[in-house]
């Protein structure tokens, strides 16, 4: 299908004509959520080597400190905030999911907007707005080139993340439509990241760019910086030089009416989102009945051939291999009574307990089980057998975290950052950020005191 | 075909291990000829809109003023220098090319050096060494991409000037095999740009981050950041992303043995390429005798169908358009006895006079003709045919533009920028490039006194 015309022209103009009276309260309180989840797994990635190094380099070359390195003490000029503050929240996989495109939404477009509340004053209302329009634009781009273009190799959250920064960026900025088409160009001339890098640091630097070009793009169209009139429809753009055969219509089919943040979900286990339902059952397991590991012969999970494809790893060494590893997941889970951050470290991969569950797991394909479903039997060492069967795994969209549960993420990460710091005026300040003048009164409450 | 094992540990093992006595004296000479080149475009570009926007962004947000900024007063820490620097030298598409893939090599690739150079001391003789290799990277990339990765709308010089600027800078780091792999995989994982985006000053975002994100994934690497081990030809790596049908073998046959920078070229007059062979005739009619525009009825240009293709625009509004328009080259030769710069501005374009002579312009395809050759005739009102051949345009392969010939560019092109400013000093250094222990020199000797 050759491309509609004027497709940018008419996202740019949707984002710069978007009121903020108009944003459906679902939507504000959905990208609340998203706000507290991103701080939960910011918080605990910060220490992570990705953003050591990158923070330590970026340091060297920082103007003013001007803006919040979210759970460090170090601070950093806006650009590069933006960059380690997404780079931080995306490092392990335990941020949120767009499931249609495995976009994670927020890392990328949060960060842009955060650094720039530190630049000049933003109402919390505006930055919330902001934001549900950057992921509108983010997650509809996703859905115009899904699966094809992460199938062939491209880091969807980084390359679509940058568009989503700077219509985010933009709209905080005031830009008119035509300059938003502007920051929509210089977003498309900037972005990529690949799916190879992941599992290796170098990941977290096509997401930490999607944050600041992102908004760098913002700035610029800003100060007047022109750009060409279809930078994603042009016979030359960007859907020419990575979509096959795009859904044009996914770009604009009822904008204003559906919301892309209504379809946001937010992982309960730091792992490949197949998992979850496994995790689910043995957790559900143990609570009809405690059970002794020892006491397990067998550990035979049923699920959708994707949890197999993507997830069939029994022999895994590295706290990162296990994170997409559904033996060491449901391993850990019958041993610890939980998948945590700290059930994905590389001691705790190479714990001989664990390795001794983890041989005792088998995996079977079934086409008639949705990926969102799993069934777990265990088979005890007298011969008896326990059955559980999940049908929505917690996190997915048929069974949404509660609002209580992402609290509850981020005081359990937040205790892991840092057990002294209370995190409880950052979770009320952002559940009442639409109350705020001043949306950066939120980063302030991340510093280690 | 396959992607064969280890790619990308046979190109950074290369790079890593190249001994600086190695390097071909003609190929540390044509070093030399395109730092040269690059220079003059870099001083006609400092004051265009696309460096002064993103240098006054780049301000804001600076370091340490580490770095010089060409033919400017302003500094900039050294990531915002590559930058800009880069975007400066390749804004008016006037710098170097590699016939072969239409990457422009020396602007992403020679500013992260420069930069580099100002962070820490640097041997010219290093810098050569290191601009070498980065262009052999860079190039070899390219060869194996194109043309198809141009067609779909990449822009060449940004997506594998990002690789070379972070081989050249890995060079002048000492980075071993390993380390130069990582280097390569965060070049990957960062570099973008659209062909969409040329003609508009979005374009030099990509141009000015190929060098700055090269410069960066080398200074990470340095550091540890570790990457993928098939960056290039991993399962969902880059060519997985970009390249429909990569020529394997174009990046590792007869590493060492030829060099890519022997293919370099540098334009004349800053027009599309095609367009060359059609001034040079023009020139050369002019210089056989005294041609009154009044007195020519019909000036008929025969060229392959490549000229036509991508130049026939009799009608053009800018001094952007014009410069791919063979009509308007032909006309501003013809009347002022050169193309250069000035002749590609909005109010030259918009002359009567060259209207005049623009509208007698005729344009026709001859498959026989090659790309670099042109034929035009003169029809005079009095009925008198004049004709010129030119077989290889000036700056072609066939007939390189001489070192006095790109001294003369340099001078003329740094007339332009700053007629008050001795550039004789510049042209020595960059001569003796190999003889000083310390290149940055070379920087000092580009800001306005």
């Amino acid at each position: 299908m050759a491309a509609p015309p004027n497709v940018t022209r008419t996202l740019a103009a949707f984002i710069a004509e978007a009121r903020r009276e108009d944003l459906p309260g679902p939507v504000a309180h959905e990208a609340k959520r998203s706000i507290l989840n991103f701080m939960s797994t910011a918080l605990a990635g910060c220490r992570e080597d990705a953003v050591d190094v990158t923070l330590a380099s970026l340091s060297e070359f920082s103007g003013p400190r001007q803006a919040t390195v979210i759970g460090r003490t170090e601070r950093l000029d806006a650009l590069g905030a933006a960059f380690v503050n997404a780079a931080g929240g995306n490092v392990h996989d335990f941020d949120d999911t767009h499931l249609r495109t495995v976009i994670h939404p927020t890392s990328p477009v949060a960060p842009a907007l955060f650094a720039l509340s530190e630049l000049r004053r933003v109402a919390g209302r505006d930055l919330l707005h902001a934001f549900a329009l950057g992921v509108e634009l983010e997650c509809r781009i996703g859905n115009a080139i899904s699966p094809d273009h992460y199938g062939r190799g491209w880091h969807i959250t980084s390359t679509c993340g940058c568009f989503g920064a700077a219509a985010g960026a933009g709209t905080l900025l005031g830009l008119d439509a035509e300059r938003m088409a502007w920051a929509i160009a210089a977003a498309a001339n900037q972005t990529g990241g690949l799916v190879e890098c992941l599992g290796t640091p170098t990941k977290s630097l096509s997401v930490g760019n999607a944050a600041r070009l992102g908004l760098w793009s913002a700035l610029l169209a800003a100060r007047g910086l022109n750009g060409p009139a279809a930078p994603i429809e042009g016979r030359q753009g960007y859907f020419s030089a990575i979509a096959a055969t795009p859904d044009w219509s996914a770009l604009t089919d009822g904008l204003g009416e559906s919301w892309e943040l209504l379809q946001n979900t937010y992982k309960p286990y730091p792992a490949g989102i197949v998992i979850h339902p496994v995790v689910d059952a043995v957790l559900a397991l143990r609570e009809v009945e405690p059970i002794a590991p020892e006491a397990v012969s067998r550990i035979v999970i049923r699920g959708n051939p994707l949890l197999a494809a993507r997830t069939d790893r029994p022999h895994v060494k590295t706290g990162r291999e296990a994170q997409v590893s559904v033996q060491h997941s449901a391993a850990v889970a019958l041993l610890f009574g939980g998948a945590r951050l700290e059930h994905y470290t590389d001691a705790c991969v190479n714990d001989p307990a664990v390795l001794a569950v983890r041989a005792k797991v088998e995996v079977e394909q079934d086409p008639e089980i949705a990926v969102e479903r799993a069934k777990v039997r265990l088979v005890m060492t007298n011969g008896r057998e326990i059955d559980m069967d999940i049908r929505h795994a917690s996190g997915s969209r048929s069974g949404p975290l509660s609002d209580h549960k992402i609290e509850e993420k981020l005081r359990s990460l937040a205790a892991g950052w840092n057990p002294a710091h209370d995190i409880q005026p950052l979770i009320d300040a952002v559940w009442s950020l639409d109350r705020t003048d001043d949306a950066s009164a939120l980063l302030a409450l991340t510093v280690p005191r």
